[in-house]
C-alpha cells in the first residue's frame, strides 16, 4: 500500500480502494448537530417522513450556538430537538451545560481513521486526532443520520509538515494563519491537508484542533493531522482509551507538500474582512481595541486558558473581554488550574460551553464601529454582529496582549 | 420629633418638615440608570436640549439588562451611553463586567438616609441600607439628571416588624412572598414600608436587599431596613466606611403595622403568573421543572450562592441550571469560597453580573411550555421569555433544591 490517510480511510469507509476524484459512498462513523442546524436536520427526516436512525450510538447533539438560549424562538428549537432526543432515546445528547459540538467531538468521540459528518462547517475541527471530517448542509447530514452513509469525493491530498517547536507565543492560530496567510482562503478548494508533526508533544492536541478547525476556513475537505504519540495519549488521558493509529503509508503521493518551521513564526492576525488578509500583530499594533474574545470551538481549549492567564494574571484588562472555555470539561480544568480566577481578577466576563460572540449570536455581540480582537474563526462583515464592526482573528496570546493594553498587542510587547 | 424613617429622610431632603401626602420636591443623593433605560435617559436630555448633569459624582450608570450584548441592537445603545459617559466625564460608570445597577448602589454607594432614583422598578432594592429609593421612568430621572431634584408624594408610613431567627433553608425570598401572600399585591400602594430587624444579625443584608427589591412588587414606594448594626457593618465590611445611622424616632406614627415570626415561616413559592400566588414549596412538589435560575438582582448575592452550593455540592442538577452572581464582586467572593466550584461542578452554567433570564433578555430565556424557578422578581406570564412560561419565583434554598431533584423541592425535602 502507498495509501495517503484521506485514501486509507475513506478506502475503509467505502469499501473499495479510492483515489482522488472518486465519487464514493462511504459510512459514517459519527454522524452530529447542533441547536441551529438540528431543527433543519429533523425538519428534512420529518418531510420526508423518514424518522429512523441507523445507529442511535453514532448520533452526537450538542447545544452550543444558542446555548443558553438568548430568545424563545432559540428555546422553542431546543425544546423540539430535546423531544426528539427523548422520542428517539439518543444516548449522546448534551444540553447548554456540556459544551460545544467540535469540542465534545474530540473529548469524546472521534478516533483517527473515522469518518464523521456534522451540520457545522467547523467539523474539520476532528481532523485533529486524524478523523475524515466534514461539514454538510442540512439535509445531506439527515440522510447520513438515516442511512449511516454519505457522498463525498475523494479529495486531492496536500501534505504540510511541522518541522521544529513553535515559541512560547505561538500556538495553532498562527500555523492556520500562516496556512492561509500564504495560500489564501480559496488555495485548498477540493484538497484534503494532512498535516504530519515532525515533533509531536512540540504541538499538542489544542493547537491540532485549531489548525483543524480553520482547514474549512481554507476551503479544505478536512485538515487531518496524521496521528501521532501525541494523539495516543490526548485520548488515553481524555477517555481513558488506548487507540489504533491509522497512518498514511511511507510512499504516499501528494499533490504537492509545504513544510512551516515552527520556531520562525511570528504572532499573527487575520485583520478585517478577511481570514487571509494576514499580518503580524506588530504590524497592527497601532489599532484600539473594544473587545476582546477568548473561546469557541477555535480557541475555548485548556492551553489558550493557561496562555491568557499567564499574560492577565496580577493585571486589569483595559478593554471589555470575554473568556468562554468551550466545554464544560475546559472550563472545569481551567477552574482547577486557577486560571479562571485570573481572569476574573483581570476582569473577564466568563461562562462556558457556548459558541457565544463568535457568530453575533450573543453574549457579546460586536456593535457598529466596535474593534474585536477574537480568537474565534471568522472576520467577515457582519460576522460577531454588526457589519460596521471590525474582526481581529488571532490566537490567545494576542488576544489577551491585547486585552491587557487596549491596543493589538504581540504578546512579547507586553510589559 | 417623632418622625417615621421616611418622614425624616424627606424632611432632610426637601428643607422642611414633612407629612404624609405631601407633595414635595426632594434633593437627590444618587440617580442612576442602566443599558436599557439609560438610552431614553440621554434621549430625554438631549430633546430637552439640556445636556447637563447637577453632579457627576452622583450618577451611577451600570450595564447589567443586556449585558454582554445579545444583539446588534443592545451593542449599539451601550456604545451611545459609553459615548455619553466618556463625553460628560462620568466617574462612576461600570461596564458589562461589573454587575447589576441595584447590587452595585448596595455595595458602593447607597448611604442610610439618602433619596435615591434610577430609571428602573427595582430601585427599591437600595431601602436595604435604610435609603429612600424609588424606581422612575426615564422622563423623571432625566430631570433628577439634570438638576438633582425630584418631586415625590410623600408616603404613608408602614410598620413591619421581623421577630426571632429564621430557619436555616429561609431567607429575604420567603419575608417578600410571605408579605406579598398575606397582603396581595396592591396593598401597599402609596405607602412606605418600615422594616424594624429586632435580631439585627439574624437577618443580614443580603436578606434585606431581597425583601426591599421585592417592595416594587409590593406596589410600595419604598421599602426600607431601619437602619442598624448590619447596616453599619455591612458599609463598613463592603467599603471600609464608618456610616451615621438614619432611624425613625420612638414615638413615631405607622399608618399600620405587621409582625412576622421568621422562625415560623416555610420555604415558599410564587406560583404562575403573579407574585402574590404564594404557596409553600411542599404544596408545589409535584411539578416537574425545566429550568433553574438563581441570580439577578433579587438574589444574586453571596448568601444565596452559600445556599445553593451547600444543597447542591456533590450532586449532579437534573434539570438545567443557570447561576448568575450579582455583580463580579459576589462572583469573586462565591469563587474564593469554592461556591463557583460546587455549582459547576454540579452542572450549573455560571456567568456573573448580568440580569440574564430574568427579563427573558437573554440566557436562558424560557420556552413555550417550560416551567422555570427563579430566584428573581417577577412571574407574570411572558416575564421569561414565552408566554407559554409557567414561572415559580423562590428563594435560592427552594431553587437549588428543586434544580437537584427535577421537581419543585423543599430544601429540606432533598436527601
Amino acid at each position: 500500500m502507498t495509501g495517503t490517510l484521506t485514501e486509507k480511510i475513506l478506502s475503509r469507509a467505502s469499501g473499495k480502494t479510492v483515489s482522488p476524484g472518486d465519487v464514493i459512498e462511504a459510512k459514517t462513523d459519527i454522524v452530529a448537530f447542533h441547536d441551529l442546524t438540528g431543527y433543519h436536520v429533523i425538519e428534512v427526516m420529518e418531510k420526508a417522513n423518514m424518522m429512523k436512525i441507523f445507529d442511535k450510538t453514532k448520533i452526537v447533539v450538542a447545544f452550543d450556538h444558542l446555548a443558553p438560549p438568548p430568545d424563545v424562538r432559540s428555546a422553542e428549537i431546543q425544546g423540539n430537538i430535546r423531544k426528539f432526543v427523548k422520542e428517539m432515546r439518543l444516548p449522546n445528547f448534551h444540553d447548554i451545560n456540556v459544551g460545544i459540538l467540535h469540542e465534545l467531538l474530540i473529548e469524546q468521540y472521534a478516533l483517527p481513521g473515522q469518518v464523521i459528518v456534522a451540520a457545522d462547517s467547523h467539523t474539520t475541527t476532528s481532523g485533529a486526532v486524524g478523523a475524515f471530517a466534514q461539514g454538510m448542509g442540512a439535509s445531506d447530514v439527515a440522510a447520513a443520520v438515516i442511512t449511516g452513509k454519505t457522498w463525498l469525493v475523494v479529495p486531492q491530498p496536500f501534505k504540510v509538515t511541522l518541522k521544529g517547536n513553535p515559541g512560547k507565543w505561538i500556538n495553532g492560530k498562527d500555523v492556520a494563519l500562516e496556512l492561509l496567510g500564504k495560500f489564501k482562503a480559496d488555495y485548498f478548494n477540493g484538497m484534503s491537508i494532512e498535516v504530519h508533526v515532525e515533533n509531536p508533544k512540540a504541538f499538542p492536541m489544542d493547537y491540532r484542533a485549531t489548525v483543524s478547525n480553520m482547514g474549512i476556513e481554507m476551503n479544505a475537505d478536512a485538515l487531518m493531522f496524521v496521528p501521532d504519540v501525541e494523539t495516543k495519549d490526548y485520548i488515553k488521558t481524555m477517555r481513558g482509551k488506548e487507540v489504533e493509529l491509522v497512518t498514511p503509508d511511507p510512499g504516499a503521493k501528494y499533490l504537492d507538500e509545504h513544510t512551516i518551521e515552527l520556531d520562525k513564526l511570528e504572532p499573527l492576525v487575520a485583520a478585517p474582512y478577511s481570514v487571509d488578509n494576514v499580518k503580524t500583530a506588530r504590524e497592527e499594533s497601532k489599532v484600539p481595541v473594544d473587545q476582546v474574545y477568548i473561546g469557541s470551538c477555535t480557541n475555548g481549549r485548556l492551553s489558550d486558558f493557561r496562555i491568557a492567564s499567564e499574560i492577565l494574571k496580577g493585571k486589569k484588562v483595559k478593554t471589555r473581554c470575554i473568556a468562554i472555555p468551550s466545554s464544560y470539561t475546559m472550563f472545569k480544568q481551567a477552574m482547577e488550574m486557577g486560571y479562571i480566577e485570573d481572569l476574573v481578577n483581570a476582569g473577564c466576563v466568563v461562562t462556558y460551553g457556548t459558541c457565544g460572540p463568535c457568530l453575533g449570536g450573543h453574549f457579546g455581540v460586536a456593535g457598529p464601529g466596535e474593534v474585536i480582537v477574537s480568537t474565534s474563526s471568522r472576520n467577515f462583515r457582519g460576522r460577531m454582529g454588526s457589519n460596521e464592526a471590525k474582526v481581529y482573528l488571532s490566537g490567545p496570546s494576542v488576544a489577551a496582549a491585547s486585552a491587557a493594553t487596549g491596543y493589538i498587542t504581540d504578546p512579547r510587547d507586553v510589559q
